[in-house]
């Protein structure tokens, strides 16, 4: 697969926007910052990502998209009880009418974490000279921090605190600078809430809801118990064919789909796709808004795996690609996003700290226009309601204090030239031991999975076996060797139409690479036995 | 209000039940778990209340409830990728199926929490003799403890963590002995969410709930966008009139509720109940129960408040009631749960950290029959996850390794005091201040709040004001003097009923006492100019 090339294109596109519409730098943060307002920083803060983004002179607004939004989601009206917050404001007013329990009940002095100190970041550096960072209660009243225990610890908004959503809104803006006005983002408890939240604003019992044909199963899972069907959209090395999701739509035919109208609502994973590894190039991006504009579709861009984007694939024999020389190197590395193209303001991005910081935390968040966020945020008020404070708290003295956004560069810098190593190291062990004349695959270029495909058509006694008992014979057979992967056909998002190919699921982001190499080993001897190839 | 009589009843409930049946006491707690099998505590580890609980000798087993769940509810099916676990306890085995990312690039070496030592839970004693207790990244592989941060920055089971799930486990049979066999915990992130995924198992568009008459804001504006009218059941001071749901079932006419079907859910907050502060008695209880029973209802029991039951109300001129001589003294003061009457396991039960460690945290749990549970924690495997790690790992360095359930017992106490402090002092306010010709009230038994009526009837101009103008001119009088309520208008389960009586909500558990004693001084200014009575 070729190395992204971003960086031409990216910088055409900047130079068309007007001067104000550049984006944030990583340098123009500080500068920003001093000239905002004085911020509130206290326990359930309004907050919002207007506080902390640039003008957006010269960008467009969004769309609105009243026509798209489900019964339930247009139906949700503003609580009196925030309404009533407003007089919070009045000088010396007493608070009778909240119900925040009060901080002395909170069993908590103090918290300390110890974390890297960019760009020491290995386990051992850490353990040697990493910094080790105090969050006691009331550092806010006390003047040692803007978050504290006292806030985090109390309810918060939806929104997030104020303090994450700086930092967030900041990031958003440096890496994507969404090319209309209106954007904002939201904190959420992670992608696979953020998506069953889109699904409930958005569709309804009967309708259709447009994925890549091998796609994410908690995704799946997640939309058909609504009464939603996932309709496939044929892939190929770059993932989602634009060419196919026009069209479906070209051609839709409500017969074959229990009478489901056109569907106008797509859900895509565009880097390092789970499980086909696809990352979509940046012309594929294009080709895929220009469909969706030409369709009126809406976006769910769910990009877990956005920062495991990896250093070109050069192979066993050849010289490693010099990893980039700077912070804007990096970002001119990355493939742009769908957030990045949207001047109509069609899509929602789904970001999540799971696979850069730790999944344990909850922590994500949504990008996405006023409009949206609003009714996203709304939900969330009667549902998940914010993110937990003690992983916002973590984030924010790592993130914030700790590293600020270079640091944080530098990590997900030094993440990707992790997860080249192990990408690379999984790839050399299927050039060393699988069988070319049945498995072929694409180096992936992003994300954790790595997928290998077989050819079924070789199997010894395939005239009276399917492809699905040819697949869970490999299955059992790499298990019985000492292997577990996972079977192409869990991933189906049509989940009665298996399709032609056979595919296995492996990834090369949790076990150490000699245990890659063992088990790519035993992979090979099981499909190898079940072909009869030696 | 009378005091709690729990305790009577509750011992004749008990011996009634065969020996096994009695349930875990907290002395018990140490033989159980020395008795139990060996734990899996490592990553995303399978577990279920059926690991930690008594064997329930004796017990029904709980009703099935297929006929209630919903489309959406029963159409979940377990997912293959979960099936495909089971094989990773072979021997050995290499394990490039899941898509879990590697602790090494979780940049947090360990994380110390400084808590109260029991019993000396104030802020200063804290401070002077708390303990720190140290989160490392490996500390179960280097056997200092049985959950770490390799564990819990992870993904989890919706189940939670099966460190944080025996504590709860225990606990719940400890403080309710469901009467059913085949109950189970689940973890959750806050009472919030969990109602919003009861509903989702249980009810569809153009249904009814049945909540008390006023009810707290979030649940009506959780169910209402769901196309779910709330019913009101009326109330007295001890809460939910099981007369007047009894009677609204029996007259059910679906013409008067856009021809929706006769209900079968209730929502109940049965201890401290928000806005009201009603408690209901054991005995009004056992009363909806029955109607329950009789009606085939199924109950959600929305307990945040449970723990904040307090000393009985003697008011300004006479002693105290001493505090419970012992923990066991304690349990018994409390008013049974529903569950703990639940024979037929028609309730879930909803608890929540939120008001007794931090609402920050986002931990909370529900108790229900397994086959609930199941639903239950399908749903949340495909949109909340699981409880975040760092507030599962702070509430287990507190609960479990340092307070254990005799700790979390004098906790529970010593908040039992602090609320009864708060509450006196609110009371013994309005006993000074309010006037008594248009204002009344009741001491609450638990909770937050302290729930004032007010005679609207005697408002000079009440032939040519509304209840609701009357109700705006005091909310706006008391505002203009430097106090906050809430009307209590903005609580009525049906939004377009206003009812006939005027009540102010206020809270007692934020502000200091001096404040408070403040705050109430000058809504009875309002009271007074509003009603002219000086």
């Amino acid at each position: 697969m070729a190395p992204p090339m971003a960086t031409d294109t990216q910088n055409t596109m900047d130079t068309q926007l007007t001067n104000s519409s550049v984006g944030l730098t990583i340098d123009g943060v500080a500068a920003r910052r001093s000239k905002a307002k004085q911020m509130n920083w206290g326990i359930a803060a309004h907050t919002s990502s207007d506080m902390f983004k640039g003008p957006g002179h010269g960008k467009p607004k969004s769309k609105r998209w009243d026509y798209r939004l489900n019964e339930e989601s247009r139906s949700r009206e503003p609580g009196s009880l925030k309404g009533a917050a407003r007089y919070l404001k009045n000088e010396g007013i007493v608070n009778l009418g909240g119900g925040l329990p009060s901080s002395q009940y909170f069993p908590i002095e103090y918290i300390d974490v110890k974390v890297p100190k960019a760009p020491y970041f290995s386990e051992d550096e850490t353990k040697a000279q990493g910094a080790l960072k105090r969050i006691g209660k009331y550092d806010l009243a006390e003047g040692r921090s803007n978050y504290d225990l006292h806030v985090a610890l109390n309810y918060g908004q939806a929104t997030g605190s104020a303090q994450m959503l700086r930092f967030i809104t900041e990031h958003t803006e440096i890496i994507h600078n969404p090319p209309y006005q209106d954007w904002q983002c939201c904190m959420s408890i992670g992608n696979t809430s953020s998506l069953d939240m889109a699904c409930r604003m958005f569709v309804a019992r009967g309708e259709c809801i447009m994925t890549e044909e091998y796609t994410f199963v908690s995704a799946a899972e997640t939309i058909r118990p609504m009464g939603v069907e996932c309709v496939g959209v044929k892939m190929d090395e770059q993932g989602l064919l634009a060419t196919s999701l026009d069209s479906i739509l070209s051609n839709w035919d409500p017969s074959v789909h229990n009478n489901a109208p056109k569907p106008w609502l797509l859900y895509t994973v565009p880097s390092g796709q789970n499980p086909t590894g696809a990352t979509q190039s940046e012309k594929r991006r294009k080709e895929i808004y220009h469909v969706a504009r030409k369709h009126d579709l809406y976006i769910l861009e769910d990009e877990p795996y956005f920062f495991l984007q990896m250093q070109p694939y050069t192979g066993p024999n050849a010289p490693d690609v010099p990893p980039p020389a700077s912070h804007e190197a990096f970002i001119k590395t990355l493939v742009p996003s769908l957030l990045s193209m949207d001047v109509d303001g069609r899509v929602m991005r789904l970001d999540s700290f799971s696979k850069v910081i730790a999944p344990g935390l909850r922590v994500g968040w949504v990008t996405a226009s006023e409009q949206i966020i609003e009714r996203f945020r709304m939900h969330a008020e009667v549902s998940t309601q914010n993110s937990n404070g003690p992983s916002q708290l973590i984030l924010y003295k790592l993130l914030e204090e700790e590293w600020g956004h270079r640091g944080y560069m530098d990590w997900l810098i030094h993440l990707r030239l992790e997860y080249t190593r192990r990408r690379d190291n999984i790839c050399y062990a299927c050039e060393e031991y699988l069988p070319k004349e049945i498995a072929s695959w694409t180096a992936p270029m992003a994300g954790m999975f790595h997928w290998i495909k077989i050819d079924w058509q070789r199997h010894p006694w395939k005239g009276s076996k399917s492809m699905l008992e040819i697949e869970d014979e490999i299955f059992h057979a790499a298990i019985k060797r000492g292997t577990l992967t996972s079977k192409g056909s869990w991933f189906r998002a049509e989940s009665n139409n298996p399709g032609n190919d056979m595919f296995f699921r492996t990834t090369f982001a949790a076990a150490p690479n000699e245990k890659v190499q063992e088990g790519i080993k035993r992979f090979a001897e099981a499909l190898k036995a079940v072909f009869q190839l030696e």
